[in-house]
């Protein structure tokens, strides 16, 4: 089986970047989409991110035989009650929310007797909204699928086929170990990011004025990561909240030991770590996940 | 005055980079270098980084009227003390280390009678060694001065003159407010991102291989960052102890407001921290401090 008919509901970042991506690696499918929001809907039209716009979610889903939920974590369950009774015997329902445990059950509860197979393609930037799109947003990136055990596998097979289409790679994995190893790799370093940002900008001895003058040292790259979409890292944060303050309670604990490395004057221990941490990133750019020049290859080199 | 004879002692990215950028910014001026490594020497010489080579410290600045220290802050007073007895009257010794308080006291009691003013140019890549310089670094960078109050005044305008023209911007403070304020904007965020990536790769529940895969949710950037010079470092974190331990404590303080509003589920707490830091971004891209592309603009877009 194929998709042809593809419902996205919701067409900021991720939304958009489906439906650019499908006109160009899928150009048999037909698209509809719906956004909540009027001003959403208008710049979707405009950019054409998808074939065309419904008037209601439960009209964009009506002959689909792939709905993708792209709204924020916390608002997936009510999208899915919405859409229920508009869907069309044998469609497959996904999403791209980054935490998978909350998710699948909201659209378990939603969604009874419907193949639901969520996903997560790890992959974005820190701009929202339907301008934010662009159709190579999943090149090179994976896609992590959290099937239940009861969902049929020429489903599985089929989605997997339709991300790989829009360049993606494909994981399979259950929805608490995305959790947690989307914990590490993501929520933790935007907790991080959001937090040092906030500190940064609330020192009484360093105007923010310095603080933006100065932030070439470091600070910008945090910066970045902390101008992401505020709603969906909220739900992000509500809705995976044992994996990241597991992993919180760790870095919490290695930032200690290297406070006290710094308060003790441990040099030896402080270089080792730092020495270490170096093949990490040689590892990144080796797997093909991130560019491989200095600074991101950033406009001013 | 203007500085004609610039000896660059340390010939790594800083040094290297000095070194190209006075080939295009200065044609009149003529450079000598030395690194104590004979292997980094050699590249230089194959690189070009200056006009000459020089086999030993001394010989390099003999008749210098700038010399410039572009080694870590931890060796800056024993390279003094090396070069101290073959300085020219008159000379100029500058640095460009990234902690300030030290540096200056350490250049001071090595070189009595010596006109030191401390440099500071924001500006690196997570590259080190003699193949990483390139002459754009410094463009469109602050270049911090922290003189002495009995610094001569035009030594400080002639080392201003002398940044401006490898492209920098400078600012003026003492080395006390340098080091609280580059300890926000490049000290703590080093230390952040070297620790996140030493506990994700400490994960047992989470394979170091799942952590390079899907990196591109977040943790990639901070790799970046964690693959810096872990020498320099080293050297920063234990000569700007007392301001990295203070900010330290604001930074955990604030992180664990977080983390409780994450445990309590208080998602307005969170919605309006994330909500204020985007503003941050925004002003760091006016300053013309980062590239305003998505995800800077990496090659994969």
């Amino acid at each position: 089986m194929t998709f042809r008919r593809i419902a996205i509901i919701g067409l900021g970042l991720l939304g958009g970047s489906i439906g650019l991506a499908i006109r160009e690696g899928l150009p048999g499918a037909r698209t509809t989409g719906w956004d909540r929001d009027p001003e959403v809907r208008e710049a979707a039209s405009r950019r054409e991110l998808v074939h065309r716009l419904a008037e209601t979610a439960e009209e964009a889903v009506a002959d689909a035989d792939l709905v993708i939920l792209c709204v924020p974590v916390g608002a997936m369950e009510e999208a899915a009650r919405i859409i229920a009774p508009a869907l069309a015997p044998g469609v497959v329902v996904s999403d791209v929310g980054s935490s998978k445990r909350s998710v699948a059950e909201a659209l378990g509860r939603a969604l009874p007797g419907v193949t639901v197979i969520p996903a997560h393609p790890v992959a974005g930037t820190e701009r929202s909204g339907p301008e934010a799109g662009f159709a190579a947003l999943f090149r090179h990136r994976w896609c992590i699928l959290t099937p239940s055990d009861d969902a049929p596998a020429e489903k599985i097979h089929a989605l997997s086929m339709f991300w790989q289409a829009l360049g993606a790679k494909i994981e399979l994995m259950t929805p608490a170990h995305h959790d947690l190893v989307l914990a590490v790799t993501s929520h933790i370093p935007h907790l991080i990011a959001y937090t040092i940002v906030g500190t940064a900008s609330d020192m009484e001895q360093v105007t923010q004025g310095e603080v933006i003058k100065y932030s070439a040292g470091g600070f910008r790259d945090f910066t970045r990561i902390a101008a992401s979409d505020p709603t969906m890292w909220r739900d992000v944060f509500l809705n995976n909240r044992d994996a990241v303050l597991e992993m919180l309670g760790r870095f919490t604990e290695d930032l200690t030991a290297m406070q006290r490395a710094i308060r003790t004057g441990d040099g030896d221990a402080l270089y080792r770590h730092f020495e270490r941490t170096r093949a990490i990133r040689r590892q990144v750019i080796e797997e093909g996940q991130d560019d491989a020049r200095p600074d991101f290859g950033r406009s001013d080199h």
